[in-house]
């Protein structure tokens, strides 16, 4: 058997252009490809993300530096060993139901590890809009609000016309037929008439946390 | 030129059956087609409603009997001669923003061409959410709550969460983009998490106000 | 590993605004949530529901209960000790085939442990057209119809000629190819010619029996 | 300006292959293009169909030939010299509704132009059942059956469980919103659980009227 | 656990009404609703069908009856009984590839079971066009053609243009990406511009097969 | 004829709660409704936006303020007496082809209005890259840079990887065929593998403006 | 009323990059913006297009150059003052119908401007096989094939399989219903089992044109 | 049980129409029909190719010769036993991401076994634009170019851009949510303002390698 899988090319540069390291996308990655970025990661930074990690590429990551932590349900694996605080002010991350909570922790986490203070505020979708309403001050002092949530594409319209703050809307892939894994939050989210929230890709926790992150991150 | 547009067949034994007279349904049809059915409903009732009617089409009808009535926006005619009450309750209509308000026109004229109260609650979408609070009171005394909206398809979600009442979702392809002529909403209507909403197709006002009107109905 | 899935913020006042306690959406949850939610549900409440209920998660809410129900294909478990008619009439759950009967079931069931008396009419389907015209007497008598179908999006358009009651149409993701999982049923109960019909979301039989059960209650 | 429009290449021997001329497809040709086709077409032969033709062509090819006929809704001229009957039985063309008749003439005009004796039954769609019920007997004599409709996809579902015969469905683009323009209608008829329906591309009374031709042919 | 699996109502008349009886669609069926059909089919009747039968239902089917037949791949079990021819003339079958020749086989036994002689042409797909102008003759002798494709949705067009008998066209779900597990085959089946042409859905030969039977049934 | 078109309800708090004053989306509304609106906007702020505004639309609403602006192309009225710069720093608007520029500009203007420095980068996409590495530096220094793209929905890619600052990514309906009305920009933008980058609804460029503008805002 | 629309970019380096100049891209573009660029090309290069020109814009940039040709249909103007060859061998122009003709053509034009010699092979589709066995010796000798064709998908299938050169297909938007607008053309296109075969967008018989003459082209 | 699986017929002529024999495509093939079919290549041919082969499939084929090699993550077996050139200059294969490796591999290796000079550049995509960068000059020199991307569909459009030779872009199916299984790469690749690219399905790298291997080919 014939198997001449290339090397690959770490963008070690990219914190000097863009300010966090690059981040690790496991998905369909092999081992040997992962272990070959990891190294070079450990080796200049003391913060990485790695993003999309089953429990098994965990386990061959963390045999490289014993110090990675992982969330399992948010399959995110990630060494945080400088805790400079790089932002501004708190980022808060919402979810609309118990079921969304993996995705918004991806995102807190993200945000967390490129140097942010975040807040959870779950659970508190608007079909129960009590939940919300109570939780208004809190959010109104964050700098930047994600919100996170699969069958209440409402969340971020609702989150938009409460608070002055940038809007940053997850939609998941919680639901089951017309539902259609995801897809219907996400249009609902991108045609909200709450104006200024912006949207990422289906579960895209990570993206969220990052793009929160550039949002909150004091310029040089 | 051959031309051989055979007859319609209306359905005259339509009340009987179920409770109120065939509608015309005009969208595509030859005038002959209308003034062939027209004749025979205004010959057996005193109320009769016309849908997706344009104002050419209006004019046509209006030659076969002075009393019917005409709302341009919302493309409806109507003859509104028998004003017996034939529902148990109000029916509320509530629209998001300004631009549902033809499709909730016809919801509210379809239902009191069918012999019920109609209380109407326009331009309270949830992106401002207070002035939707602020109906609570008024909205939790109705029978069934018709709710239309475009860009907000979060509206129903809400409703149905404060509401003990059925709540009928209607659609609208109000809108740019993302969505999708009324689709969006649409499927986020469907995948709404607070229960007991039921859904319509987009712009179907006619049908949200007919089927409020089957579930005010009293029994015999 | 690093694990902090945060609290359910359960909606405990729900049923004093929508007159029935809040609903375990199971699907997706994590034993803890589960456990959290009924918890305090079983505490509270007579009647319980638990929806998208897989076995295993039922034996989980078992043990906190023991007089919990379950019916394996309809996914759903339920407490069902206050055994009250809250509802007016007769709510009929109709199904097109026999592989929409799971769908059906989780109708019927959620009807019933709301409070609502229901009469089951299975595998009449408009291929045989008799026998559904056989059934057509009782089916006039309900107060309201539920109609399940996955290849036979007709049913709905049938039974709203012949009734005069509200229906409730919903798809269900039977059959392969273009029945797209319940996308094609749904789309074509939504196009109905036959005014007044509802539809939910793909194999929402839970959604479907709670908006009959909100018809069908008695007002305060 | 410089235009090069080559010629056409028409099939005149597509008579002895397929038993029927070609049939000039009129959408998107230039009136050269549209006289150099028919002009071979007409020296050939005593029946030609020209489908999709709108009044300005039909003005353009009757120049070339005074007998030929048109039915503008349907969009179809037609030269109809031979009036041999090539058909073993009759054909019968079923609409569901009085905006699906242009279609339904399509598919009539075309099998009677290819040689078969043709009965139209218009305006009787499910959602008054008991108008296709009547027609039974009538139906049940046909060699085929052509069923077209657009919001009602379930009316070859019906006829196919009704009736013996090959049964032909044509969704039309009748309808709005959630019909996607025939859409629905042509994914609901693949999806039939009466057995031995087939299906043609929305509009496309011409294919189901061809199909019905072949179907009935008297084979050599 | 609670198990209230209510019982199927066969359509025990359905063979006089359309000349065939009720055909077994297993998928999604529990073993004793398909063993209450069975026991009332195989009662009465010599000939019996059962589609997407799985292995496992088979065997269920087989206690039932040593005679049942089945083919793994077609994943149709059959009693073939009465071996009375009812059609007049021959039923070809064609397959565009290696791959699509389950769904070939399912149109192929469906139709021999309801007394139909059948020949297979397989593996003839139009990328290699010579292997199916060599096959030209044979297939013009057939009563109806059933092309099976699902790479080469251009099988039933070519057919269409070369034979004078009906086409039944049957998309599979072969291929990958833009395949769209058969609907790219379906729409360009239903788009051919050979006319004359009618689709089943997705993987349906049994509806191929059945089609075609109707076709060439002979009439009373 | 009847025509009751009720009253709008503007939402004059929303300065108070999310730091600038409702926004008219003119699309879809009558004279009447916009001239209740914008009365009410012109009397209590300096700094008023009317989106998605026709030619004639704008006529309506100049007739009640002469210092009404307009951008055709971007069609966009506005109200821009109140200078002050609230914003930190600068917003890049870039867009990768001409016909982008309607949509950039009328992202470009939302901010300016809304109070913020805005440079514009036109015509500088990625098929000719060396355009866009020219204004590296320039668009290095900016707060927020907002991406506007039809046909090159690489663009927020490629800067998302070169700068530090968050990217609002706007998809524009620029282009034909595949290219789905802009489904496929939005698409593309939202599965961009440069982290840290979000999107708005189709040729949004208020959207955009709108959030930039709160990304740039100086807290109170 | 203000309208700033910024100056366009051109990128007259192009042809020392990729070795043919900008080519004008006419849709959406203002007369302004037109000349600007055409003003730019015109100076600097013999041989010039402009793609998806209208007749106004063409009128308007003929008053720049007198040389400037037009084909209405294909709606391309060009300059064609070098008629140097720079190709290999033959482009052959291959469309299905007599209504592909129009984007055939602005494949054929392309290729010759930018310096090859085409053959064109028009009216040629599958549905009638033998008119395109006919040509196959004379595509056998070209060195590209550019197949152009709507409702006829097969067509670059069968000349994959019969011609050894590469096959670039191009889709068309002819067709109605289920031919979605060239969608279903594109994807079956995409899904040839005939290898080797690459697809451009719907319509862009330009694109095939230039990668036709990237292929032809002799190396330096 | 039944099973009469009839025999492949495999094209054999192939070779002297196109230049290289038939391709095996092993998905959903039986083991026989692979044996059947592989006999009477490797009894023909020195090199062979089978795409989509699963590694149990891989081990059937090697027990017909011992010489076939593999490239699991590839899924393509291939006997290469004759060595010489048939291509004039290089096939450059690009990958945007280290995930897309495989199904450049695809392609690297078919257009090898065909006879040509291949070289790999992976894992350069858009996001770290200097990678790509630093290679053009290599590019430059290469015959063709493949490009294969998920979730970077812009690489095409950029190579296209910069490079005079044919470019030919493989959509991967790499990535979630809106990547839509690779089709938002499929969509963004044919929308591609650079012109000149053509596009294959979806995973298809065996496609492009034979594309490239067709261009690349010296002509008689």
């Amino acid at each position: 058997m014939k198997n001449k899988t290339p090397h690959c090319v770490p963008d070690l540069e990219r914190e000097d252009r863009i300010g966090f390291a690059e981040v690790i996308y496991c998905q369909g990655k092999t081992d040997e490809q992962l272990r070959t970025i990891a190294v070079a990661l450990f080796a200049s930074h003391r913060n990485v993300l790695a993003s999309r990690c089953n429990l098994a590429q965990y386990k061959v990551l963390r045999k490289l530096d014993e110090r990675l932590q992982y969330h399992p349900e948010a399959r995110i694996a990630f060494l945080h060993e400088d805790k400079t605080m790089y932002g501004r002010g708190t980022i808060a991350v919402v979810s609309a139901g118990t079921t969304d909570i993996p995705v918004a922790e991806e995102a807190a986490i993200t945000a967390e590890v490129m140097g942010n203070r975040v807040e959870r505020h779950y659970d508190i979708g608007v079909a129960g809009i009590h939940r919300l309403l109570e939780r208004r001050d809190a959010l109104a002092k964050a700098e930047v609000v994600i919100a996170v949530a699969g069958m209440e594409g409402a969340l971020p319209s609702v989150l938009g016309g409460l608070l002055p703050c940038p809007v940053i809307a997850v939609p998941t892939s919680i639901g089951y037929g017309a539902s259609l894994e995801g897809i219907t939050a996400l249009l609902g989210m991108l045609c909200s008439c709450a104006p200024g929230i912006t949207v990422v890709n289906i579960d895209n926790g990570f993206g969220a946390g990052y793009a929160a992150a550039r949002i909150n991150r004091i310029r040089r």
